[in-house]
């Protein structure tokens, strides 16, 4: 395989962009990734997307959004993993680059889900249709069930999955592209409204609208390039049964173990090399999980390891920079290339305010559904 | 790029599949496909799909496929880019084994289309939404506008439109899974009822159900396995203009012509040497441009050439030797693999009734929405 490297990363503010169109969120993205990469064509596209049909009507978003980017005929395709859609995109550009076929390659992720849809049963077309969605649950009840299995099996407490919020609050008030840039209390998680019991209305990411996209070339292009450049060091992807009933322990999210022994091996490192992690903590008890099954604390010590401070932005592996999910916002399909522009933005020194002393190794987590799949990149700053 | 060859095929029979369900469908498809390979495992899969979202409101279909084929943990993506989101899979997993990442992977793909939704609706989402749909115009609509332009333009005839229906029905008479096998005269396609003028509901494509899938390996797996392989040569896919009325010329399809010159330059062939094609004759115009696009006829001679038989199974190059999307069926998911299923079979010489004396190269054409994406594979029986 050919080394892949990324020299360019852009984003939209996330949030509710009402006067943006789908089409020119992911545009405004690109072109903002185009620019920073300092490339003058690109030679192929790869756009995550969840369901843009239910959500605006509208498919067939690779070639869509070639063509309003002004860079049809290049080929383009959609790719579709839920909400690990964009993780999955950045995962088959990869594949591109390192094949031989292409040496430039945009992989980019959008959304736009605050224009009217019915937002909670379109997501909930990630879950198992047939055998969980037909009964009534939807997302915020299978990760409430997570949690309450979480809590009982290994006494993780209510104060420690609110931990998760406060923090991811406290980084995205640092984040200028951030859907919330406000503070949040242990106390205001715990007593917001009730979604599903024991998750509150700050325990769950939001509703938002927004596109990220990054540039990957071959080394050559790199080189010539003459910018820093970031080096995908480790790709790794899993799956698990869709339905939560069908697992053995639906603590353990084993899409997300397996795709990062994947990544790591890849890699050839364990999580002890990784000085930062962006985790898909579409909920709280998920960001409190997914530590775990990266190996960054022992199964079932999740809680005590974040109520400690060792994911905070001084801590020991800092989670969640950019806010997370929870602050940053949730584009579901863009989300997977917004942690890689955090990754890349950290790597190189970007971050301002929430800059991270001294770190050389990020890592991406991107989770679809109650966990059924998982994609776990690996960044280096290039030498 | 490491070489990519298939050694194994599998579908279901295309129809109104009432009986079962998506996930279904695509796992027998899947298990057949396995079967004639001879794999014990798979490594990876890509599974084809428009807007399952929209047909049965399901999503994350590639995770969903992985837990029905009891092949979860491997990673799954599901790839969309409308009614080419077969071939575009098809592609994915050419390039993840070209790049060494995997050494089996399993492509496919699916749609459940007669299970209520308004399909007309569903399928107009790979229109341009904004600027084609929202005016009302459906593909009917839109492919009439194209035949109406090359009728206009290259003196082409209703009889020679028909005339690709007839050959197709013939075709679709031979396979035992094509949804229509019946044969049908001029007459009957010519007075049907009227679609989009001129278009009849003859010249279209019918709502079907269906799936296929088939095996890609790399050439260490290849000859392990002992059995009749074929190699992929040629992989070109492009873009175009989504909404007909950004074309400069509504009757060349650009995305069709680049994608074939590039899977010709990977192949280093050029399209004499090609001994048949499956291609996408979603309507009877798709076909008569299509020809025309490949190389296989000059431009705007398409009309007389097809008229004159030489794409009959006894003619100058068959095409659609299936039975097409015409009669075969369109599950749009599943088209592009079910090519593929035809091109193995024929170079295998597997196709009973319908197979084609003397062929060594075959090629694969899949189209999403007007012609705004297309993707060409190119085929021969592996030494």
């Amino acid at each position: 395989m050919r080394d892949v490297y990324i020299i360019g990363v852009g984003m939209t503010k996330f949030g509710e962009l009402w006067g943006k169109s789908l089409r020119q969120i992911f545009v405004e993205a690109a072109l903002s990734a185009i620019d920073d990469a300092g490339v003058d064509h690109i030679e192929s596209m790869y756009v995550g997307a969840m369901t843009t049909g239910l959500f605006v009507g509208q498919e067939h978003i690779g070639a869509l959004m070639a063509d309003y980017l002004g860079s049809a005929p290049v080929p383009a395709v959609r790719v579709e993993s839920a909400c690990c859609s964009g993780g999955m995109a950045l995962r088959m550009g990869f594949f591109e680059v390192a094949s031989g076929n292409s040496n430039i390659v945009l992989v980019g992720g959008v959304e736009k889900m605050t224009d009217g849809a019915d937002v909670t049963a379109a997501l909930a077309t990630a879950a198992d249709q047939e055998y969980e969605v037909y009964q009534g649950v939807t997302f915020p009840g299978l990760y409430a069930l997570i949690a309450r299995a979480h809590i009982a099996r290994f006494g993780t407490t209510r104060k420690q999955l609110a931990a998760v919020s406060v923090k991811n609050h406290h980084n995205g008030s640092l984040n200028p592209n951030a859907q919330f840039q406000n503070e949040v209390t242990l106390d205001q998680v715990i007593n917001a409204t009730l979604v599903a019991d024991p998750l509150t209305i700050l325990d769950s990411s939001p509703v938002s609208d927004g596109a990220a996209c990054a540039i990957l070339v071959s080394e050559e292009v790199m080189k010539k390039a003459k910018r820093p450049a970031v080096k995908i060091i480790g790709s790794g992807a899993a799956t698990d049964y869709l339905a939560l009933h069908q697992r053995d322990d639906i603590t353990v999210l084993n899409a997300v173990k397996r795709s990062a022994e994947r990544a790591y091996k890849m890699a050839g490192i364990g999580p002890e090399k990784i000085d930062f992690a962006e985790v898909h903590d579409c909920f709280s008890i998920a960001e409190l999980c997914i530590v775990e099954e990266l190996g960054f604390v022992e199964k079932g010590k999740g809680g005590p390891f974040i109520e400690a401070g060792n994911t905070a932005l001084d801590g020991k592996i800092p989670v969640n920079s950019s806010g997370g999910l929870k602050a940053k916002g949730h584009p579901v399909g863009a989300t997977g290339i917004a942690q890689v522009f955090e990754v890349v933005e950290q790597l190189r020194g970007n971050a301002d305010k929430r800059q991270l002393k001294d770190v050389h190794i990020g890592l991406t987590q991107n989770m679809g559904g109650s966990g059924a799949s998982s994609v776990v990149h690996i960044f280096k700053l290039a030498e």
